[in-house]
């Protein structure tokens, strides 16, 4: 490969997703990590004992000058909502490329977010030509961009799961459950009680019943992909493992349709994309761990209803994954590069 | 308390459902254990270690003569489906009341059976006058009866999460969504690639989408309490933890309601119930963990659909608990006896 | 039974002693729980949902005079180390026996406690006449006691495991190998980071090793049953489960010894001993859990050492089960009520 | 890379350590699958659907000259013990390099094949010739073998944790404490009662107390290190997880030490290694998940005591990935090609 390595950045880099971008970075054939961010240790092994040996490399303090001095062309930004719109101007500012993996730039309306994330936003410049980085939908827009929005964990197996099924228009566009689980590692690395491992493990319940956050990204993109509104009851759960999110969704369909005209619609709509896997079998979070893959199948049951069974690892596919499927196409990778 | 205790028999001993009950019958001062039938071990501590010191007691073949010379006054059936029609009807015959934990003589229609079971029905007679054993629906008929089908696990979550909503025709009865998770012990105590550590650790996924067998026990008895065809789309889903199961039911409002609404009417419902909790926020599988008890919790949410969301121990309430919980009834026990 | 029940009190509530020790005096026939205390939330069911329906009592501040105001007889003490000895002296004063689950009172000389604690002892006085509460040692003091030092998880897997060699002088009695591996719930309820799910879950690793404060405990009633300094290395492990303590002990014989010689001498010294099983098969916690069950194996292997093997519950045996056998032997019950 | 990718063949490719070891080699740059052997299923992605899309590969039976007409130039054998020295002989006769997992070639004296594996070694003259395949230790031997023994999994945490120690007689070579704590999968595909999913979660015991087969692999290969007959107390515990192996090892010093020596002696002993991290901090099994890496940490403990603590993945670095370590230094490549 005659590429040179680009030198990124890692923002943030004392949770899961950073750990889990920063192993896959560090495999990548076309990157060199410049700095990682991060004011609660000295250097990245002890955030990370795993990298111990694998990464030499201190943190830093967060500066845009420092991080452009170094020559880092893109910055992934693995910082929390509400953090993530005060640090990225001033990278773009000075030309450094985004992609950010919080939520700050995935609703397109600022209304929107300060509904479900009850604060204004900041930074409504950059939101409005920022990128929704779900190349299996956006995949044309992301070379041109300079400030990609990582999709997120949940909506990306809601979306990819729903969206052949509303493109066509073959279901009712309201009325969607997305009955989705997830591990726990998506819940982030800062102790709570209710991630504490006595109080989760051997656990299995629902939480955010109606109010969950990634409600309005999920309606955002597939009524994008409809062209109508679509409107979806979202509940999420806590499963006992680490990694790993299986969404159940049933819908009405709009006509009478068949589990093989279902394959071949799941087929022909993903034709040509690498890390979508339409399955004839039932998926499991499993067959997905430690993967970018996000596998999916569809099935008609009785009374007719459409059920859609997706799963994927929620920190690669879900996150750090998708982020290095997106630096690829935005540097001009083989979108599969260090990802297989 | 004046009554002499009830010589019992426990019939298959090597299962899960069969040693839970072992443990909550010797905590029952109403109960006397005669007799534990199984092959596959000369003593129940070779069956199950943990009673060791606790159950002196040699396994027996299973012998209908045998078990009414020891004056065995109830069996609990621990039996595969299949195999319990065949030991029962020699049981009744020599009036040894029974309480059924299989699947045999839930379907009130042999023919519901067949379709779903693969096999005919075999005991068509005593079909015919077993009682659906979930107390708190059909709890005046256990008094009387000889045979009692104990309910199914999943469809107690469904059943009771449901009942108060269609009972009052408050939702469509059609098209409503069961989306239920199971810990593994609900699989039974066979070893299987599907239950192998390995392959349900650290996994999550749905099984038997649209075919599950519990389908037309929850169909047939929310129907009998709306007293119109009900019709559901159910889906199981195995968790990787023992034990627990979590509904999520998705229902259509008739009329608008409010959660003030829904927490007056599940309450109404259940008033008097000391087993069914009506709960104002989320369960978990955890809060009822080796309990008797079913958490259940109606909410509104946006689109206005009802969430219905219900938890239990699929052991103790999903099995052996609610078995005893028929025993007390049968036996003019306080319905809490033993199971507190 | 023609006692009434004795009002208790549970200092403390919030933590994992507390609930297990709430759940099992809620079935014991001798019992009223008078008081709870805690800061951190109105009623018990806020504080673990779990005791929703189950146990309907508000919280309340420490007050020493309000729960003698209130009949109190005995408090459970599920304090931190540190601020049980802050809390028991004023109840003590007043006449209210105490059984506390904290270190404070376990080891006799201040002096070490001061050394592993790194505080001074604050309540000298009550240390000096405090019985140390392990039945099976000590049960002909607790009668008599105000004050019960309830004994440490680990320790009790330890000083059962080892008495009957060090007894009878069969091992060496120092360099005496003590690898412990215990569930989460050991490392309390309070939210770390090391405890958080994601960090523990599929993972495994010592701790404190070489440092644990057990070490203190074990060598101190090990030295007391042999009579001659006995010494330990003492490793405890992090196990991703939520309950159970498993010992495995190794100590060098002074003399060749059978599997069925140490069979005999296992079976003599605990026999009449109802919670401490002597197998002739390897232990597992599971076999433990949810009672208050302490199981021992001990073999010879290659080379002469001899292997034991304990398991226990930790949070029922190792803490809130054995603390309730102290409290039958203080008030006259037999010392299994409640706890089969 | 200017080397043509080797043809390689899986033999055995049901079971993990042959699913681990086709996704490390999918990703190995010198390495062309030719071949995986099974009668399980017909295609590798109906034996493991993780592969679906992936490898496109049907299963073939096992056939020598069939694997000698592809061009396979290394076999990596994947079968259990005693089924593999069947195959691998003809494999060796038509000049098929085999590196072979399983524990057939690994003791050098086939008496003491036959003691522990209860059945004659069929193979002596292959023996003879095997290269026992732990690279830190015997890296030199592999370039030229035809045959690799590749190590067990237990056996490197020991043999790697005591290597440095008992190479500088700095501890007693008898009466070594090694307590080794293993997830499931190291049981393997096979389902069992012991690893079905609700026995071996949230439990915790020893197995095979004494009699574990990995002892004499230990003791031959410290015993060749340290020129002079080394004793090993063995004892292998399941831990509720799917991977990783955590090796607790007592040693007694002959003279005194300091943890400052031990890592410089460590650090000594492992210099230019790059799987063997020389820790000074606990290792974790999870910090090696899913790498290549043994982590490892000495310390003294009171009363002199060496404790050494040792961690790996039992499937990579137990298994699969050292035996693509092997594969490199066998082919010329670079010892960490594909395991970064």
């Amino acid at each position: 490969m005659s590429h040179e390595r680009v030198p990124v950045a890692v923002l943030g880099g004392s949770g899961y997703t950073a750990v889990e971008l920063l192993k896959i970075l560090l495999r990548h054939p076309g990157v060199r990590i410049a700095a990682v961010t991060s004011r609660q240790a000295e250097h990245v092994a002890d955030l990370h004992p795993s990298l111990f040996g694998r990464l030499d490399l201190r943190c830093e303090p967060f500066d845009a000058d420092a991080l452009k001095a170094k020559g880092v062309q893109v910055a992934f930004g693995c910082l929390p909502h509400g953090t993530s719109m005060e640090s990225i101007p001033p990278l773009l500012a000075r030309g450094i490329k985004v992609i950010d993996l919080s939520a700050d730039y995935r609703l397109k309306d600022p209304a929107v977010y300060q509904q479900w994330y009850k604060e204004p936003h900041h930074d409504a410049a950059n939101l409005a030509h920022a990128v929704y980085g779900l190349p299996e939908l956006y995949g044309d827009r992301i070379p041109g961009a300079t400030l990609v929005a990582n999709p997120g964990c949940y909506p990306q197996t809601a979306i990819l799961g729903l969206a052949p099924l509303v493109a066509h228009r073959l279901v009712e566009l309201t009325g969607i459950i997305v009955d989705s689980k997830s591990g726990v590692s998506g819940g982030g690395r800062t102790p709570k009680l209710s991630f504490h491992f006595p109080e989760c493990n051997e656990n299995f319940a629902a939480y955010a019943v109606g109010t969950h956050r990634h409600t309005p990204e999920i309606e955002q993109v597939l009524t994008d992909v409809a062209g109508e509104r679509v409107e979806v009851v979202f509940t999420p759960h806590l499963v006992p493992m680490d990694r790993g999110i299986f969404s159940t969704m049933y819908a009405t369909p709009t006509r009478a349709v068949t589990d093989a005209e279902l394959l071949e619609l799941y087929r022909d709509y993903y034709r040509g994309q690498p890390f979508v896997r339409v399955r004839t079998t039932v998926p499991a979070t499993k067959d997905c761990a430690f993967t970018n893959y996000l596998d999916v199948c569809a099935k008609v049951v009785r009374g007719g209803k459409v059920v859609v069974l997706a799963a994927e690892d929620n920190l690669v596919r879900g996150a750090s994954g998708v982020a290095v499927q997106n630096f690829n196409r935005l540097f001009g990778y083989d979108e599969t590069t260090g990802l297989l």
